[in-house]
Formats: structure tokens, sequence, C-alpha cells
């Protein structure tokens, strides 16, 4: 497997130009506007990264992360442009190529952060791209985890803001940990769903980390892995291999017959 | 401070009915379209809410949360059918009425919880309405939350993944305390933006919560205080009352001359 | 039928502001960033309508119409802010009320033209309503339109193309015919179907405009009528009526038992 | 100009399954909703057509036209699971290519019908391409027409009805005559703006064709046209040359300094 650790990733940090003070200017917008108007601007950057099978998560809204395997750097002038006529805000795009998703979204942040303070009002629509070494993009390992049974266990038996508590509290856990120990870049989704970008992880890794969650806020997670050239193709293996655990009660199942090496 | 106590909330919980079965039937669904139709239904949902001067937050997508003191309840039959005649999916809606908005959200999922399960294919668009005790809708009182000088501090200085977790661990902090302590509802709505729908709440209360906040996650908190009869009447005064905490260095402020009672 | 024609009508002239500028400043912009953002502006208008029942039509795009009998003059400064908030344009709107809808909508865009050209750079969301004598908006009559087996005869055997320009001079008859004779306002609305919103028509005038539409056109047209307080009374009735027709072989049909007077 | 005419075009017929059944069962749909889901659609699938720099027409709704000739016929699959995933309908779409617009529509066109009915429940999602003769795509030629002075002899003047009227009787002459004659599709695209897709055509043509618009309808035409591998490249370019136009009074202008042939 040492040839697959040197296949790298190339993720995207996308950024609201000046969008705290232009949600205040001239006085403070109304709450509902900005939460349908940022949602829809990330359903359109979602839309556009499936040109390449690529993955969006809306994260904070006005940082948003994207994986981009198959996409050129310079491919995200055309969303830049397409935002721009078509939203009262623009947008900066760091583009990042490194050995780890975490290293390649920390590369990604980095040439934004070199552009201007996201408050800058000079800075607008920056679009640039940081290679860590001579990464190149390659393989995309993707982890697509859910909650065993949180339709029985919580949708349905709590409120839907203390399952919302469970859930976050669990994703939150499962975000750090990933993060700090196995350079994973990992994002709430929806529902019960958390999907990690990842290295090349074992199934014993993913137990291990499953443990940790279940230590330390009670719930029991399931995981489905997949592997691909791209994070699409990637996650879809993983959600099949999700759905082989709902079906069989395996915790942890890889798409790609994956041995502990 | 005691008739203000009677004043009671209307929460509404939203619910795709029979979400997670139909993301993944007849086969798993590409991830980046789910994620566009969630954000753009919960648009939608925010732009309904705004005709009676509401609140509404995506919280899990799937499971969405409003705020609609001057909404009648039949009123969201609209919505529904709006979604279904819009969407793939429909669309269950509980509402609540009770004394604090924890009561009154746990009471609009009891609605949809006697209705059925979540994932039960026969329970399709139901809407109903329960109020605890003789509660009526009055003054809605809210909190809006952001972090000291948070681009300066995380989004200029560290990666957005770091800046993120930070965040949404104070976020996550806020809520379970506002929850457990207070009966307030609160939701981190982008950025480094909190709102919790809360009971009335005192200025050294709030003070106490950002002090359990800044011990537990080291992230330093301001907060603008507002109340009214709409939850954008409130939700507005908060925001212009936290506008003056960015404008003086006040962490605590309220719009509408709170005094310690 | 005299006291029918005592109910006015309110008709809505939407303009997006020095919009014909704006799509080639600096640079042309992208037509299909346009023909988006034209599309999804008129979505947001459509939606609006809802909530008072009334009706929407994107007409030019640059130039769009409502009916909104039920609705207060000044709740369209909502929509304008909503749009100024999600949007990179700004609407103005000009509201009419008069005993006709040809007289209503040339009221509302009187009011837009005399607060400056559409591309005065310096005419931002203006909001305004004229009243025509003392006309107050009543029962509104819709007649909703469609080609007799329109499948069958067009879509399915020549090309959409020749089929759009036969159903394209059809209903543009149609609404000179209704606007010079009838005083009434009439839209295309998609596939093979125009609304009318009119003054109160007997199935006898109905009659002979379809009779004047087929002798200049060649298409044969059927015809559902509603009258009800909002455009959404009468054009759900005028579907009803049309399904009639559609079942039937009936060429005119109208919901609410109309009787020749 | 004989090697130019070698030069095919990619069309796109989009037409929406079964949908005229969809809006009435098992009730007619609200007029609203419809409005606004159908615009929405259209935004999608001209926000799709953007990737290989196509152009998209939004024709009567049910019907759309695309213009895709970078792009492969199998790519519209792509945007047919998209839909599926976020729309209440499904799309099916015939690609044509062949030596001028007008014939690879009918292309489009004819694939469409031959897999079965608009109004098929059993048609759902059809793909697939037909070429004429061996034709390849090619360089395209587009015309972009808008009215000399519409705001100031229209919009300013007439009502929006009057001038809806008014620039609607041209737009549909232009259309007859430049498809009857010219084998070129055109579509209204909002405002003043008609866009053609041509073959190639000389000034003293357009010259012919602007005259017939004038004395059929009174209106004055100008038209900036363009060429180039794709419609985007094309249409931009006779954007420009329309730009030209407006600046110096010049009636026809092309972008590639074309010359009488």
């Amino acid at each position: 497997m040492s040839d697959v650790s040197h296949d790298g990733v190339r993720m995207v940090a996308l950024q609201i130009d000046d969008y705290g003070p232009w949600t205040t200017t001239p006085e403070p917008r109304r709450e509902t506007d900005l939460q349908a108007l940022q949602s829809r601007l990330f359903a359109t950057v979602a839309d556009f990264f499936t040109q390449f099978d690529g993955y969006a998560f809306a994260d904070r809204y006005d940082n948003m992360i994207g994986v981009a395997n198959e996409s050129d750097p310079t491919a995200f002038e055309r969303l830049q442009t397409q935002i721009e006529n078509q939203y009262p805000v623009t947008v900066s795009v760091g583009v990042g190529t490194a050995e780890t998703p975490r290293r390649a979204l920390e590369a990604a942040n980095s040439v934004l952060q070199r552009a201007g303070s996201a408050q800058d009002a000079d800075r607008t629509a920056v679009l640039d791209h940081r290679t860590v070494g001579d990464a190149v993009p390659g393989a995309v390992t993707v982890a697509h985890f859910d909650v065993v049974d949180a339709t029985g266990t919580l949708t349905d038996q709590v409120s839907s803001a203390e399952a919302g508590h469970t859930i976050r509290r669990a994703a939150l856990d499962l975000r750090e940990q990933l993060w700090e120990r196995y350079d994973a870049v990992t994002q709430f989704v929806g529902g019960d769903n958390v999907i990690a970008v990842c290295p090349s992880l074992t199934p014993s890794t993913l137990g291990e980390i499953n443990d940790h969650v279940r230590e330390s806020t009670g719930v029991e997670l399931q995981v489905g892995l997949g592997r691909g050239p791209t994070a699409h193709a990637a996650g879809d293996d993983a959600k099949h291999a999700l759905e082989h655990c709902r079906a069989t009660g395996e915790r942890i199942h890889a798409a790609f017959g994956l041995v502990e090496r």
C-alpha cells in the first residue's frame, strides 16, 4: 500500500468576500434572507463541483470546502463569475494540493490568508493554487459514517433538538479525532451522516475511532469506506459499503476489499 | 418579570418524510445533488417564514426548526403543498406552543412522533399543532452571539477547518447550556454567529453562560439581546444590540434597556 | 352583470432597475448566467405572490407582472428587500388598482414611469400605488386556455421549434385581441397554456375570440373560466373548468355556472 | 465561405416527461408553484450548459433548447440524474448534430418523438443522439438582436404590456423568418433581446431580415454577430458587436470582420 500513500488530494477553500460587514451594512439584514442566500449559494457551489465528480461541503456557509481531484485549479474562475453574476456577493477560492486532505486544506486556506483578510474590502474574487511538495491528485478515500438506528434511537424518541445535540456532539468528536490524528477533513452532511475525506485508513483505525466516539458521546457509528479517482467515485463506493453495514449489521465495511495491512 | 414569563412561543418542527430511505433508493444518490437539494429546500422554508416575520434554522437539514409567533398553525399547509409541487420530497410539520422555546419545540416534535416514524413510508405531509397548558404566543426574546474578533483571531489565523472546529465547539457548548439550564433553542447560523430563542434572560445569566463557554472552549463571545412580538422583531433588535457590542467593546447588550431584576 | 363590473382588480408591474446597462457592465455578462438569474428572480417573485393567493407572470423577465387583489400595496417592500438581500439587482414595483386589468396594469406602469426611466441609475427600488377612480379590488375573472390536443397535433408531430412558433403565434393573437377589445391582461405560461386576467367575459365572447385565433393561426383553443376573490381562487376554478373541457370535448366551460347575460 | 458551411452544430431538445398530466394530477396544481418550478428547472439547465460553454433557452419551459457544440451527447445523463434528484419531474434529452441549427434541432426532436409521446407515462429520462449526414460540431454563429432605443421608445413610453406586445411580435417575426429562410434557431431571451443560432449569415442577409421586421412590426432592430467554437464564444463576440452598434449607431456589426462574400 506504500505507493497509494503517495496519492495527493486537491482541496478547495471557498470564502465569501467581506461577508460579515456586508450582512450588517447599512443595517443588519434580515436573518431569513441571509439564511436563504447562504444556502442557495452553497447549492450553486455543490452543483458546480458535480462536473468533475467532486464533493462540496457547506461548513460554516461563509467558508465552504470542496474536494476536486480531477479539476484544474483555474476552473473555479467560471464559478466565481457565475456567483458574481447571480448573487450579491463574491467568493474567493484557494486551491491546495498535498499528500493529505488536512494539509491540502491548510494550503488552500493559506492561499486566501496571504491574499488578505476575509474582511478586507479590497480582496475580491481571489483565485490561487498552492502545491505542497510534489503532490499530485491521485486516489481519494472517503468514509461515510452514520448512526446505527438513528431513527429508532434518536429521531423518533427524543425531540429534534436533543437528537441534534447528540449527533452534533458525535460529529464534532469524529471531526476532531480524524483531523488531529489522521489528517482527514470531516463534515456533517445532514441527518445523521458524516463524511470524511481521508488518507488511506485501515478498518482497525476506523474501529478505534468509532470506539472513541461511543465512549465520549454514547453514539454507535457505522461506516462505509470507498476509494477512487474522484470524491464522487470514492464516496459512491462508500455509500454502497454503508448500505452493506445497514443490511448486515457489520459496523465497518470497505467497498474495495481492503485487507488489514 | 413575572408577567413576561407568561408569554408563550410558537415553535415549528419540519421533517422531510422518509428521507433516509429515499436518499439510497434504488441506489445511493449523488452526494452533491443531495447537498444542493437540502440547501434549496431549506431556503424555500426560510423564505416562507418571512411572511409572518418568523425565523427558520437548517438544523440537521432533514429536520428543520422554525419560530412562528404570528402564524396560524394551519398556514404551513401552503408550504407543504409548495414543497410537494417543487421538490421530489414531502415535509411533515409539527407546531408547538408553550411557555418556553424548549417545551414548544418538544411539543412540535411530539406531534410528529405521534403521527408515525420519520421513516414510515405512509406518513406523508402530516400537519398538526399542540399547545402546552394555556400558552399563547407573546413576546419572543432572541439572543444573537458571535465571537469577539473572529476574523482576527480565527479566520485569518488558522485554517478554515481549525476555525470551524473551535466555533462549532463553542456553539455546541452554548446550545447545550442554554437548552439544559434555560429552556432555550440555539442554532449555529453561519460564520461565527449563533442565535438563541430564549425565555427572558438577564444580562447576568448571559454573563455566566459566556464565562462557561470561554472556560470550556477558550472562545470569547459577545451577545446582543432583543425582544419583540416576532422572531424577526426581536432578532433585528438583537442584531443592533450586537452591533453596539462590536462598536463599544461591551460584551452583553440588550436593545430593550433591560435592567437587572 | 352591472354590479360585477364594479369589482376592481389590483395589478403589479415589477421592473429590474437599470438592468440593461448592468448586463453589459463592465463587459457583457455570460448569457446562461443571465438566463438563470432572471429565471430564479422570477421564481422568487412567483413564490412571494402565493402568500396572498396572487398570480405572477414572467412576461419579459426584466418586466414582470402580478395580480394581487388581497395584498396591501405596501406588502411589496418585503419582496424588494428580499431581492436586494439575495440578488445582485434591485426591483421597482408599481401597483395599480382599476376597474379592468388593462387599466390597472397601465396605472401600475405609470407609477414606474413617473418615478424615472427604467435605465436611470438613480431610480432604485421605487414602490408606489395608484388607484384609477374609486376602484377597489373585488372579484377577479381568470380564463385558462390551452390548445386542443397539443401533444397529439403539435409536440409529438413537429419539431419543438415549429410547435413553439405555432403556439406563440396563437398566444400573441390571443393577447392582442384580449388587450385591445376586452381590457384583459394575457400571458403565455408554458407548454401550450395561456392565462388571461379578464373583466367578466361571457362564453359567447370567448367563442368569438377562439374563432379569431383559429382563423388567423389555425390553432384550436379550449378555455376554462373561473371567478373568485383572488387570482388563485379564480385560476384554480378555471383550471378545473379546463379539465372539464379536456374530459368532455366542450370548448368553453365556466366553473361558476355562468349564464349568458 | 464554402469550408465554413461544413461546420455542423449540436442542438439539444430537453422535454419534461409527462408534464401536462402531472400538472393536473390529482388536482390542478397551483399556478405560481408551477411557474416557480419551471423557472428554477430551466435555471438548473442553463447553469449546466455553462461547463462546456453552451447556451440554453427556456423556449416553452416544458420544452427547452440548448446549443452544445463541445459537449459529448452522453454528458446529459448527469443533468438528467441531477434533475431527478432535485425536482419532482424528469427530463428526456434528444441531441442532434447537423449542418444547420434547424436541422440539428429537428434531429434532436425526432429522437424524442421516436422514443414515445411527451405524455407517455412510460417514457422517462430518455437520452439519445442523432447525427444528420456526417456533420460534426464546428464553428457556431450567433446573432444577438435588440431594439434600437427600446427604453426610450417603448419601456418608458407605453405600458409594459404594450411594449411586450410589440417586442414579442418582432421577436416572433424574426424567429419565423430566420427559421423558414435561413435554418436558424431564434429565441427571445428577455427584455428586448433576441438570440439566433445561425448558419453563417452575411450582413446583407441580416439587413434584409431587419427590414422585414421593421416593415411588418414597426420595430427597428440592431444586431451583433459573432462566430466561434462554442455558443458562448460566438455569443460573447456577438454581445460585444452589439455594444459597438449601441455606441456607434451602426445597425449591423460583425465581431469577426466579416466581409461580404
